[in-house]
């Protein structure tokens, strides 16, 4: 589908932005589905970032904007409005302008990864969940957990700090949560929420006597293949969910938020239009 | 060329900005030319444009900012530099961005009609032009002509302050320049920038009587067929240049002053990209 004078705009802004896929997959999903729209990629500089948003919001015809890294926390500041597990991270990769002038903020990072666990047939609800890794996916995938019923979340960091301050942001969600070792027993649902195997001479994330059938475990660690974690947790009898999952499934989530018309936005539209 | 993470963008800021063709042609051109880049419609409200078009600055992967109605003079004013075509109307219809944070201006709408005179083997060099309308195309067209070696520039306009306007914006480029009655003689390259020809009924522009061989005739009026003043000046054996030629023979000049890479930027490459 050619661009026009009609076609509504999905920019994503990152720095560096040279990386992205977003480009790629949605104006894909826009051709599927004949949606005269076109996700874009914008190079913005954080110095740049609050004028550039605010800025953009004078653009009348935008779906949203996409934000990607370094920028998840600094665009959540510009929103007038958070959903709740992107308000309790405080971070958005979503902005959705309003009527009113303002914008909207969500994080759907981890929105993907309970989506990919509902569509298997493995809620979480009741689960009790240890994630490895308190950075920016570990956060919202914690976050999106909290929201979505889980009993209990252990936080584990090689920075204890990091891991502290994650377990604090999540206390508001009412769930039992706090530091843990990650070595630590007594959950079944595993997530890997570090670039640990991201090369093959990386240690596993967990002692794999954790993984015991019943157990889910989850990676965010993407590749053409499973990764090591992934394969062996299937070995012993786990679900296991691979890291493109989280992406995949993230973008009906973005479609629903940004009121795109209805389509097919999952993975098997996704894996049509990137061929994969 | 399907958009990825280095996609460069080559905005086009308007009110309303459903009517563009930039999109359609300019990603026609960058295809053909194996360039990743593409323009996209911008539709922004003039009271969010200096806002939008400041913050612009701080997107890294931009080609430059095409301007389009109504906001070509109010772009003026945001230029650090404008090229002495824009400064003369105070207008621009391109900005490009400078290493030092700002913005450079040009007003390429009168360019496209002195490239066509030249290509058409009609110089303007030393011609004495009548411009009938002052408005926004009359005054990139006569800035164009100022520049490019007329001996004179006759304005006329129903609105004679307006004409006035532009033949004193016209006083610094050193040609004979005043205001002009529509039927006045003396005059051999003959310009309509009005709309007259554009619905069946309308009056001629000139008094045909000027119609005399070697007396070149342009129009503004675009359309699929050659305007009643084209035809009529063809038939009595001046040189006339149709109104789509501005717009098409504009693509070149936009592509050096955003420092493209060389390729196809012409009439004909626009004629294949639009299957005209």
């Amino acid at each position: 589908m050619a661009m026009n004078g009609e076609t509504r705009l999905l920019p994503i802004l990152g720095d560096p932005v040279r990386q992205v896929r977003a480009p790629l997959v949605w104006n894909g999903l826009f051709q599927v589905n004949g949606v005269n729209a076109a996700c874009l990629p914008v190079h913005v500089a954080p110095a740049d970032l609050a004028g550039l948003v605010t800025a953009m919001r004078g653009i009348r015809n935008l779906i949203g904007l996409i934000v990607t890294v370094p920028h998840k926390p600094a665009a959540s500041v510009l929103a007038a409005r958070l959903l709740p597990r992107a308000a309790r991270v405080g971070a958005v990769n979503v902005l959705r302008p309003e009527e009113d002038g303002s914008w909207t903020g969500d994080m759907l990072d981890g929105e993907g990864f309970v989506r990919g666990l509902r569509r298997a047939g493995q809620p979480p609800e009741g689960r009790r969940a240890l994630i490895l890794g308190a950075g920016g996916v570990g956060a919202a995938i914690a976050s999106s957990l909290a929201g979505a019923g889980v009993a209990a979340i252990g936080i584990a960091d090689q920075d204890p700090a990091r891991a502290a301050a994650l377990a604090r942001k999540l206390e508001g969600a009412g769930i039992e949560t706090g530091v843990v070792d990650p070595a630590a027993r007594g959950f079944d649902l595993l997530v890997n929420a570090t670039p640990l195997g991201l090369h093959a001479e990386d240690p596993l994330p967990f002692d794999t006597a954790q993984l015991v059938p019943g157990t889910i475990v989850g990676d965010v660690v993407m590749g053409h293949t499973a990764s090591r974690l992934v394969t062996l947790a299937q070995e012993a009898g786990c679900f296991a969910q691979a890291g493109t999952v989280l992406m995949e499934e993230q973008l009906p989530a973005m479609a629903e938020f940004f009121g795109l018309p209805s389509g097919e936005y999952g993975p098997q539209a996704v894996a049509r239009v990137t061929g994969a």
